[in-house]
Formats: structure tokens, sequence, C-alpha cells
């Protein structure tokens, strides 16, 4: 079947009609919808409205709040507490972070500990949003254990994102956003579909092997990338979207769970954000905008978000391709 | 020559007397002293007395200020900007750690930005401190362009390392300190003089081709760990230890700096605290000690740090070696 094309107008409808149907309000349904289109436009298509179906299911069997109203209290200047109140990650977004941008501003720093969210969306649109507040941001999340640390072979961690932003004087911010796993799981999933081995590194069988296998791979367990160094990446992000901020661990978090890889379970997510004038002064927009410069000037490097970027004005005029299977699937679910 | 051994009494006094003959104060000497000690008690001997000489040549050339007073002011509660007065870093955080942890645990967060210091020491070192507070930390350095962003061939980042700290109720906090470049420079020109190769992807030629020859890649450039991910962690503490806290990139620090690899040149440092106890209660320890307890639990995975810590009561028994010719060098430097 050829894939269909959708305007980036018209998946945020379908998105938005999708989410209403299944429960959610206006509030909770159009920052999610948002997100996805978000990464429809820069041609991130594992985190757009291939992450429907599992909102949808998981608002169907009611463990996500599709009405929710998360509440963001101060605990300190600098520390926001956010009770996500089971909503999908980028509600509690929508409702936090003008507060965070604004401590940040005062305080020079400050961070929000998000408690109960379903986080199934792309790090980088939450970064860029607050890097475009002219903040330096940074995040992370866990998830399910499906990462093993570097030598094991049972899954402990999550695929553990995360993803760093930084202002730009002229134009879209600087962000990166990275699992410390290898290999995203989408990806180790749709190799399998497709009948592709996958590259070294990628994960062990479940004797703890090294395999190439993707089905091996699922049932044993991924690899953090570049070995001890991003399992130790691995760990910190348990521990900051986790016990730093009252949350579960990614084996806590699969202990509650019951959703399989049916939809996004609820967890933590921790968000910081730093004015960088407060000691940078003004200077820092010149000396950040060298540094850029160089990457961009090598041949063979890049900056991270570049390919994100160049998409950008193509997926505006021209939208994108989506798997007509996906597109059929998301419009049965938006039937009431 | 066979190698001397030396108590870890016997090296404080050495590097006392080897710093205070070179221009140091007490206040200035203590704490790089205590720094290195504590290097050679984990057996991280290329963080040990093998520092000593570039300091003393950097004292020597009366770019490191050996009587230095860095001087600790509060921007806003949870922002500290440290005036490095060109101390030897540890000196910095010897005067600054107190009041870092004050405002952590009163804001729930700070950081301190610490500018003009010459960063030459362990970074695990200063973050077990201040996990030993109770604190979870975190800290970033960048120093010379030595590494090229992934894909790249001229040297652009320093070998940034990158470290994070978790208090533990029960004895030493776990710590990891990494440089986000694959290997550390001091590895590669050890390899040289021994006449080895170098593990595949450590660096690049001068004309950017793979290269597992040291001599080529020290005029080439070093590659980062974990190819685009760890790129952009480099270029993330380029940011956080440079312009976001009103100081220099690897590129600049160059640029005014001359003393080639004789002596640290002067840049920043970022060094974050969050008081877990904050959102995360009392939970947070027991949450924290499973996940330590399972990866330790696991028999091919190992917790970061544990090595150190295993060598920590041989060392303090039987003290460490140290050879010859380097023990020489520092009885020279002694001499007034």
């Amino acid at each position: 079947m050829a894939p269909e094309t959708l305007t980036l107008a018209e998946a945020r409808d379908l998105a938005m009609s999708c989410l209403l149907a299944n429960g959610c309000d206006e509030r909770n349904a159009a920052p999610v919808a948002d997100s996805m289109v978000a990464a429809e436009r820069d041609h991130c298509h594992s985190h757009g409205l291939f992450r429907l179906p599992g909102y949808v299911r998981g608002l169907r069997a009611g463990v996500i709040n599709g009405r929710a109203r998360p509440r963001v209290s101060r605990v300190s200047p600098g520390v926001l507490r956010v009770a996500g109140d089971h909503a999908m990650a980028p509600v509690a977004h929508d409702v936090s972070f003008g507060t965070l941008a604004d401590e940040a501003r005062k305080q020079g720093i400050a961070y929000a500990g998000l408690q109960r969210v379903h986080h199934f969306s792309a790090l980088w649109v939450e970064i860029e949003a607050l890097a475009q507040e002219g903040l330096c941001a940074l995040a992370c999340t866990s998830y399910l254990p499906y990462v093993t640390p570097a030598g094991g072979r049972e899954p402990l961690f999550g695929t553990n994102p995360f993803a760093f932003g930084w202002p730009r004087p002229d134009g879209v911010p600087m962000v990166f956003d990275m699992a410390t796993a290898a290999m995203a799981r989408g990806e180790i999933m749709i190799a399998g579909r497709e009948g592709k081995q996958l590259p070294p590194g990628a994960g062990v069988d479940s004797a703890g092997k090294p395999s190439t296998n993707p089905a091996d791979v699922l049932a044993g367990a991924q690899l953090p990338f570049g070995g001890y160094k991003g399992s130790a990446l691995a760990l910190m992000v348990e521990l900051m979207a986790g016990p730093m901020i009252g949350e579960t661990l990614s084996l806590e978090t699969a202990e509650e769970h019951d959703g399989g890889e049916g939809w996004p379970p609820a967890g933590g997510e921790f968000v910081l954000a730093i004015d960088p004038t407060v000691m940078g002064g003004e200077r820092w927009r010149q000396s950040a905008q060298r540094l850029f410069g160089t990457v961009g000037s090598m041949a063979e490097a890049r900056l991270p978000g570049d390919r994100r970027h160049a998409a950008r004005p193509r997926t505006l005029k021209d939208g994108f391709q989506i798997p007509r299977a996906l597109a059929e699937q998301i419009r049965e679910f938006a039937e009431p």
C-alpha cells in the first residue's frame, strides 16, 4: 500500500479528533497533538502520529487520564513539583513550563520534577520550547527495563533519553535528544518487522551473548551506547528522573505497570532550566555562536538537530508521508 | 628502575613540600595535595602525583596563583559565582563547596560557576565530597581543543570530563567521572611512550583518517566516545563550563594559553548540587540502594567507582607505587 500524504494541519486535526474521541478534553488533547505534529514536521516519524495508538490504548484502559489537571507547586524558589495526575507528559509541560521559565529567570536556575506522567513524546520538542525562551535546558526520563548495564544481561534501565538545548539569537535553538540505549526500541522492532539485522552493539540475547537478531535482543536486553560510559549516563537518568524527584526507577515502573508495550506507563521526568545571562552576561551568545559556526564549517561534522531543521521547511510546504495502515488505524480509533 | 613505594602520608608530605617550595601558601597547597592523595588512594595514578610537575611549571611561569584567594559571591539564591583568582581548582572547591551545599539544602538546587581556575584534578574527588554531604552532584569542565566533533577532523572540544555523584546511606557515594573523549589524553601519550597501538575509535590523523597510532592521533584529533552522542555531550560541556558561566570555550582557552601541555590553562567549571530529600522525601535512599544492589548482583556488570573503592583499603594499608623518575622529579622540584 502506498503511503498517504498529510499536511501538518491535517495531521493535527487527525490527532485532535482521535484524542477527543477517546476521552480527552481540549486542554489535554492539544499539547499532545502539537508535540506529535512537531515531530512529523521535523521528520521524526517515530515520535509523530505513530505514538497515537499507544496513547489511545492507555486512555481506553483508563490508565492515562485524558481530563487530567496537573498541578504545579513551588516547593522552593527554583524547585517545582508537578503532580501529573496521569496526564500525557506534554500536558504537564504545557501547564508548568511558563512557571519554570519564570523561576529560572528569577533565580538563575530552576527545575521541575514531573510525577505520574505518561511520557511517550520526543524530549527535543519540549526542550526546544524552553530554549526558545532564552534558557539553557536539560531533561531526562526513564521508562521500562529494556537496557542492561554494560557487561550485564538482565534488563534494568529504560532507554532513558537525555536532551539538552541552547538558545540561539538567530533562529532555532540547538537541541540534542538521545537515548542512552545504543538504539531506540522502536528501531529494533522495525528492523525485526523488516527482517533486517541490527548493527553490532545494539543488544544481547537472553543468555547475555551479543546479538544482531532483533527478536533475540527484544527477548534479551538492549545495550547502552558507548559501553560503560553510556551505561553510567543511563544510571544517572534512573536516579534523576526517579528517586531524586519522588518517582519510580524503570524497574519499579514495570512492577506497577500491566500494559506491556501497549501504552506508556506512569513515571517521572526531570527538567532543568538555567538562564545563561545570569553568569554569562551578553557574551554567551557570540561565544556559543562561534562554537556552532565552527562545527558548521567542518565538512563532515554536523550540529545536533541540523537534519531536523533542514526537514522543517520542506514538511511545512509539502506535508509528510504516513503509512496507510497507520492512518487507517488512527481514523478507526477516531470513530465514536 | 624499580618503582618506589609511598604511604599516603608520605605522598601528602611530598606534595605539600613541593607546592610550598614553589610559591604556594598553605591554603592553596593543602586542597591540591589532598586531591592528588585521594587519587593515589583510589589507584587513579593519572590524577595523582603525576599532576604535580604540571602544577609546578604553571606556578613557576607565574600563570597559576599559589596564593590565590577565590571569592564566592551569591548572584541569587541558588547561583554562586566563584572568582577563581587563577587558583588550582581544588582551592576554589575548598572555599565554595560549603556554601554550595548550604544553598542546595536551602533552595533544593544550586550551582557554582567557577571562573579562572586551573583544573587539572579528578572530578570524582570533588563530586564525592559533595555527595558525602547528602547531595546529588554533577560537574563538568572543558580544557584545550583536542577532540573533534563526530565526523570531523579538526580539534575543537576538550576531553571535557563529566562527573555525577549520588549519596549512599551506608558508605562511599556512587560517583562516575568520564571524559567525553573516547580516551584520556594521558593514556594516548603513555601508549605512545610504550610503543603501543590505540584501540579503534580513539582518534583520527591530521587528514581525518581513523588511526590507532598514538603520534598520529596526538597530531590529528581525538574522537568523542560513543560517536555522535558522545560528541553532543562534549558540546554540552563546552557550553555549560564556558559561555553559560562567563567562561571560555576550549578553543578560546587555547587562544589565551601559551603553556602548551606544560601546565593547565585557566578556564571554567560548572558544579550543580541538588538535595534529593526536597522532592524525594526519604524514599530515595531505599529506591537508589535497590538500583545499586541490582547492578551489584549482576555477575558481569559493575557500579561506577567500584574498582576505586576496592583499591582504597589496600592503599590505605600498604601505600602505592610511584615511578622512581617521577618521585625524583618531584623531589627536585621541592628543593628551594
